[in-house]
C-alpha cells in the first residue's frame, strides 16, 4: 500500500512440485523398483508432505514477528534514504545467514523516478490577508511519542505534484471527483483559479488534481477527515498515543500517480544501462497543479483565500530490490514468489513493516528447514531474476503470493485473489487454528458470501491495483492474491487503519493497538506459508481453474441488470456469444477437474503428463491477457481485473465502454469491447481442453 | 503469397518429442528394466530415429505431387467460391482417409472480409476524347490454353480498393512510392486530380494509393513491366505457352491491404459468435481511391486523359479453415505447426497449390506411416485448435514451418526463417540428394554467406510478412520458417515468377516450366517432410538458439555505420548498452548450448529436465516479442523482425525512430526504441540462463 511498487523485497523460489524442502528421510529407497531404473522416477512422482507443512506452522514465532517488527521500524526508511538502505542490509544479512539462510539472496540496484519535498523550504498551506501571512500549515505531526521528532521524518507531501505557489479562493470539492466538481459549476460556482480543498477517500490520491485542473482549479489540498478515519473522533485525548486514532496533526503522505510503475521507464526496468525514454515522454495521471496533503486540525483553520506552497522536487536516484531464493529440486524452471515492498512513508510499521516481518519470520522457519537436513539438489546462483523480469516470469510463475500490510486490525482474516487462489487459500486457512476457532471458520463468520457451489464460505476479495501485486496481476496474468488480517467491521468504519501514512504509524502503535502479543501476525504467518508450501510442493498445483466460473457468472448477470441489456440490445448487441463463451468456460473447466480427478488415482502418472496438467493450470490466467484490450491504461492487460471507472459491476472494459457509449453514442466501442470479452473466455476455456 | 492470409490449411501435429509416428518396432522391450518401473520409463527419454526419417524421404513421389497440383490447380479457386469449398473437401477426405489419414481433421468456419469485383459491372482504366470513349482495358486476360476462358476466372482487381470513376490526367510516378510522388511534385507537376500509373514493386500494392492519395492523386492504375518480370521480353510470341514469361494480356491481381489478417476484426477471430469491432473501426492501410491493376498491352495504350471505373464491393462471406492433426504421444500439448493457404486468386497453379500439393504428399506419407503400425496413444479428436487460437498457439507451439509457392522456379532450395531455424533445415537439405549433389549444397552454390562461426554456407533469408507466417512469427513469436525452390539468378531477374496472380497461373504453365518432371516439388516435400520429423521426434529441440547471435551482431553493427553512431552520439545517446545486452546473449547461448551437450551425454536425463531446455528452446522467440513496441502498427510485436520504412539496416524499430529524427528531432523516440532493443535482448538472454 505505498508507492515504490517495482521495488521491495520479493522472495523468488523457484519451488514447484517437491522443492527444495523435502526432509532427509524422503531419500530414495534402496531397492524396491528394481536395477536400472533412472533415479528420478523415485522423486518425480512426490506429492505434498502434510507433516512438514505441521511442523512449518508450529516453527512459527509470535514474538520472533515481534522482534522483526520492532528492528524494521526502529526509524524512518523512506525509499532510497539510509534507514531504507539499512533494510537491504538487514534483508540480506537474514537470508544469506549459515543456520537460516535461503539457498541464496541477491541485491540488484535500479535508477528510480522520484519526487520529494525540499527540505529548505517546507511545503504549506497558508492563510495571508493583506499581503501578510495570518496562518501556515504545521510542518510536520505533533510529537507525542519522540518517534515524531526523529530527524528523518519526511514532512508531509504529495509525491510527483509539481512545485508552484497558487493563491486564490478556497472551494471545499468533497472527495475531488469529477462529479464533485461537476456539482459545484452546476451550482454556478466558478472554479477557475480556486484552491479547492478535498477529503482523502473516493477518488485516487491524483485524480483529485487532476479532475480539480479539468476544472481550472490551480491548487488542490487534501487533508484527511475523522469522519473517514477516526469514527468520528477528533479530539487529541481521543487519539494516539491513547487509542489507534489518528491524532489531529497526523497528515497522509502518499505518491499521487494514478497508475503504477516507475513512471520514467513503463514496461522497462528503471536500470543503469536502460537508456529509458526522457523526460518527455512521461504519461499523465499525476497532478498538473501543485497538491499538498495537511491534517484536520489545519484543515478547520483555512478560510476563504489560502496560498498552496509545493517545493516538491523530481529526482532519480539509485534503489535496490532484494530478492532471496530457493531452489526447486525437480522443476526449477518453475516459480511461486512472495513478496512485498519495503520503503515506508515514515516508520512504517504497519505498511508495510508488519508485511516484513512476517515473510523474515516465515522465511527463517524455511531457512532452518532447509539447513537442518532438506534436499537441495544443484548450484545456487545469485541473481537469477534480473531487471528483464517480465518475460520469465511470465513464462515461469505459478502464482504470486503479496503480504504487504499483514494486520490492519487483529479481528479476522481477509484475502484478495483471483478465483483460483481460493482453494489453496481456503485449504491452508481451515489447517491454522485460531483462538476458538479456525482462521478460516472466523473469516467466514466476519466476510461470507453464498456461493451457488459451495453453500456459505468465506468471501475471497477482488484484487485492485493498489499493493505489490498489481504488475503480477494485471501486466503479467499471474495467479495473485493478497493475505492479511483486518477489522470487525461492527466496530469501526475507519477506512484504513488511522495511522496510515503518516508519523504515527510506528512500533509502540502497532505493539499497543493494532496487534498486542502479535497473534494475528502470527496466524498470516502459518496462513501463507501454508499456502506457499502447498504451491511448490503439491504434486498437482492446488488452484481450482473451475472456482473461475462463478465470477464469470457474477459479471455476465451485471450485465443483464437494469438498462444495460436494453441499451444493448436496441443497438443491436447481444450477449448470447458471451453467455455461450462462459458456459463453454465451465463446461470445459469441470471436465478438466474429472481428469485431474482420475490422474491422481493413477499408481505413477507419468511426469510430463502432470506437467501438462500443471502448465494448463498455471497459464490459465495468462489467457486472459490481451495487451491490445485496453490501449490506454498502461501496464492494464487482464480483461477480467483492468482497473475501471464506470460503476457497472461487470466486466471493466464493457462496463466502461457502455457508460461512455450512453454519453457519445459510440456503440462501436462496445462491440469491440463485447468481442474482446467472449475472446478471452473462449481463451481460457481453450486452454483447459483435454489435448487433441 | 496470396490475401487471405488467416485463412488456409493447417497442418497442426500436436507432434513433439516421440510423436505418434514411432514405428512398431520400438514397442517396449519386455523385462530389462525390472518389474516395478512404470511404463513411461522407457518412452519418455527416446530420440530421433533416422530410419524413420529415411523411410519417410523414400516414400515421398513426385508423380504423386504432380497429381496433386493438377487436381489442386483444375478450375479457379478464389477464397469463397465453389472452387475454393470443392478444395475444402478435397484436403477433407484425404486426412480423413481410411489408408492415409491423419488422426483426425476438421474444419472450422470464419467470416471473413472480402472484397470483390461486380460481375454486372467490369472495372476498366478507359480513354476518352470529347465524351466518347475510344479506348477501355481488357476485361481478363487473352485466352491462350483454354484455362483463361474458365467462367470462374475473376476479372482483374485490387481487393479492397474502394469503387469510384475519377478522370484525370495520366501522370507516371513509377513503383508510386512516398520518394516517387514527391520528386514529381518538385519537378512542379501538380498532381492534384491526376491519374497515377505506377508499376508493380518497390511499394507494396496498397502503398501506392496511400501515398498518392497524399499528394491529391484521384486515382491509381498499376501495371506489370515486362523489365520487372519478363526479362525484358514484351512480346506475344516470346511468351506463354512458348516460355514461362507474361503474356501483354496478363494482369497481377492481389490483396490491396498493407497489414495482415482479417481487417474487421483485427486481433479476434473472424467467427460468427464474435460480436467484431463495427466497420468504423476498421484500420487504414487500404487504398483511399479507386486502384485498377492492367496488363502491359493496356498499359502501352493509355495516354493523356483516363477514367478508372472501380466497382469493387466489400462483403463478408465464409470460409473454411481446414485442419488435421496428428496427436504427440508423449507430450500433446507441444505443437509443431505446417500450413499454407488454400485460396487462389484464379487456378493458382504455383501460388499456392504448388504448396498444397506437397503438403499432400507430406500428409499422404506421413499417414500411411501411421497406419501402417506406428503407435498412437490416447483419443483422436476434432478441432482442437479452435477459432481463439492465439493464448494456446502461443503457449505451445515449437515452430511453424509455412510451405506456400513450393516451387518458383526449380535451381535450388531457399529458405527464410528466424535463426534457430537455421540448424534444423540445414540438418534436412544436407540428408536430401538432388541430380548431382545434395539439396544443402546446391543451395550454398546459389546463396551463400560466410559466416563468423561456420564460414561458407548457404544463406537463410529473413521472413518478411508477405506469406502466411506473418501472424506466427510477428504476433505470437513462433520460431518460423519458409521453405520453397527459386531461380538462378543469373539466368533471370524476374520480380516474381511471371504468371503471379494472372490467369496464366495453370497446371499446364507449371508442368511445362517451373518444374517439369517435379523434382523441385519432390526435393521441398523432402525437406520440409525431414525438418517436420526433426522437430517432432527429436528429444531435445534440433533449434540451435546460439544461432541468433550472429543476426543480432549484424543488426547491431550496422548501427555503427555511416553516421548513424555520430548522430546517437550527438543526442546523447550511447549504444553500449545495446552492444552489452548482445555479448550477455551470446555467452548466455554458449552455456547453454554446452549444458544440452551435457545434458546429451547423461544416459538417462529426467524427462523434467529436457522439459526444460526444451521450454527455453521454445520460447527464446516469444522473448523478442513487445506488445508496446509498435502501437500504430497492428500485429507487429517482434522486436527483431518487425516492418520498418526506413533503409537503415539495424533493429527496425530503432531504424524507423532514427530516420524520424533526423527529420523531427525527436530523439526521445530512439532513446525509446534503444530502450525496447536492450530489454528485448536482454529477455532472450534470461530466458536461456540456467535455473538458479
Amino acid at each position: 500500500m505505498s508507492w515504490l511498487k517495482i521495488l521491495g523485497a520479493v522472495i523468488v523460489g523457484a519451488l514447484l512440485l517437491t522443492v527444495g524442502i523435502l526432509l532427509g528421510h524422503f531419500a530414495i529407497p534402496k531397492g524396491g523398483n528394481g536395477r536400472g531404473a533412472p533415479s528420478w522416477v523415485q522423486t518425480v512422482g512426490r506429492d505434498l508432505n502434510e507433516s512438514l507443512l505441521q511442523s512449518f506452522m508450529d516453527q512459527v514465532d509470535s514474538g520472533k514477528i515481534r522482534e522483526n517488527l520492532k528492528a524494521l521500524a526502529s526509524q524512518p526508511h523512506m525509499a532510497t534514504t539510509k534507514g531504507d538502505e539499512e533494510l537491504v542490509k538487514l534483508l540480506l544479512s537474514r537470508w544469506q545467514d549459515p543456520q537460516i539462510g535461503l539457498d541464496s539472496a541477491s541485491e540488484d540496484v535500479y535508477g528510480v523516478f522520484l519526487s520529494f519535498p525540499d527540505p529548505q523550504r517546507p511545503n504549506s498551506v497558508a492563510v495571508g490577508v493583506c499581503g501578510s501571512q495570518i496562518f501556515s500549515t504545521r510542518r510536520s505531526e505533533k510529537n507525542v511519542t519522540a518517534d515524531q521528532a526523529h530527524a528523518d521524518v519526511v514532512q508531509p507531501y504529495a509525491a510527483y505534484a509539481p512545485p508552484g505557489n497558487p493563491r486564490g479562493r478556497l472551494v471545499y470539492a468533497n472527495q475531488g471527483k469529477r462529479s464533485d466538481y461537476l456539482e459545484l459549476v452546476n451550482m454556478g460556482i466558478n472554479l477557475n483559479g480556486t484552491v479547492a480543498i478535498t477529503r482523502y477517500g473516493g477518488a485516487g490520491r491524483a485524480n483529485k488534481a487532476v479532475n480539480g485542473a479539468e476544472f481550472g482549479v490551480a491548487g488542490v489540498v487534501v487533508y484527511t477527515d475523522p469522519a473517514d478515519i477516526n469514527d468520528g473522533r477528533a479530539f487529541e485525548e481521543e487519539t494516539y498515543p491513547n487509542s489507534w486514532y489518528l491524532p489531529p496533526s497526523g497528515v497522509e503522505r502518499g505518491s499521487y500517480s494514478v497508475y503504477f510503475g516507475d513512471l520514467l521507464t513503463p514496461y522497462y526496468p528503471a536500470k543503469g544501462n536502460m537508456p529509458g525514454q526522457g523526460r518527455a515522454l512521461i504519461h499523465d495521471g499525476i497532478p498538473p497543479i501543485p497538491t499538498q496533503p495537511i491534517g484536520f486540525e489545519d484543515a478547520q483553520t483555512l478560510i476563504c483565500d489560502v496560498q498552496v506552497n509545493v517545493h516538491n522536487q523530481r529526482v532519480i536516484k539509485n534503489s535496490s530490490n532484494v530478492m532471496g531464493f530457493i531452489r526447486g529440486s525437480e522443476e526449477p524452471d518453475r516459480y511461486v514468489l512472495y513478496g512485498n515492498h519495503r520503503d515506508s512513508w515514515v516508520h512504517g510499521a504497519i505498511d508495510p513493516s508488519s508485511g516484513t516481518a512476517v515473510m523474515l519470520e516465515i522465511t527463517r522457519v524455511l531457512g532452518k528447514m532447509l539447513k537442518e537436513g532438506m534436499r537441495v539438489w544443484g548450484v545456487h546462483r545469485g541473481a537469477t531474476i534480473p531487471s528483464e523480469f517480465y518475460s520469465k516470469l511470465r513464462e515461469r510463475s505459478v502464482a504470486y503470493i503479496n503480504v504487504d500490510i499483514s494486520v490492519f486490525a487483529n479481528a479476522t482474516l481477509r484475502a484478495q485473489g483471483t478465483p483460483p487462489a481460493q482453494s489453496v487459500i481456503f485449504a491452508a486457512a481451515k489447517q491454522v487454528p485460531g483462538s476458538s476457532m479456525s482462521v478460516y471458520d472466523n473469516w467466514r463468520n466476519h466476510f461470507s458470501r453464498i456461493s451457488p457451489s459451495y453453500g456459505v464460505i468465506p468471501n475471497l476479495g477482488s484484487l485492485g491495483a493498489g499493493s505489490d501485486y498489481a504488475s503480477f496481476i494485471h501486466y503479467l496474468g499471474i495467479t495473485s492474491m493478497d493475505i492479511a488480517y483486518t477489522y470487525d467491521r461492527n466496530k469501526t468504519s475507519a477506512r484504513i487503519y488511522p495511522a496510515y501514512h503518516t508519523a504515527f504509524d510506528t512500533f509502540d502503535y502497532a505493539d499497543r493497538f493494532i496487534d498486542p502479543g502479535f497473534t494475528s501476525h502470527q496466524a498470516v504467518a502459518r496462513t501463507v506459508g501454508n499456502v506457499l508450501l502447498r504451491l511448490a510442493d503439491s504434486l498437482i498445483l492446488p488452484l481450482n481453474v473451475s472456482d473461475y466460473g462463478e465470477k464469470l457468472d457474477e459479471l455476465y448477470s451485471a450485465a443483464t441488470q437494469g438498462d444495460f441489456l436494453a441499451n444493448l440490445n436496441a443497438n443491436n448487441l447481444s450477449l448470447g456469444p458471451l453467455k455461450a463463451a462462459i458456459g463453454q468456460f465451465k463446461s470445459v473447466a469441470a471436465d478438466f477437474n474429472q481428469r485431474i480427478m482420475k490422474l491422481k488415482e493413477e499408481e505413477s502418472p507419468s511426469p510430463l503428463q502432470i506437467r501438462m496438467v500443471n502448465d494448463q493450470i498455471m497459464l490459465l490466467e495468462r489467457a486472459f491477457l490481451n495487451p491490445q484490450a485496453f490501449p490506454n491504461q498502461y501496464y492494464y492487460s487482464h480483461v477480467i481485473w483492468a482497473s475501471k471507472s464506470s460503476d457497472q459491476a461487470t466486466f471493466p472494459g464493457l462496463a466502461d465502454a457502455y457508460t461512455s457509449a450512453l454519453e457519445t453514442g459510440d456503440w462501436d466501442q462496445v462491440r469491440k469491447h463485447l468481442t474482446i470479452v467472449v475472446q478471452a473466455v473462449e481463451s481460457a476455456a481453450s486452454t483447459l481442453e483435454a489435448m487433441a
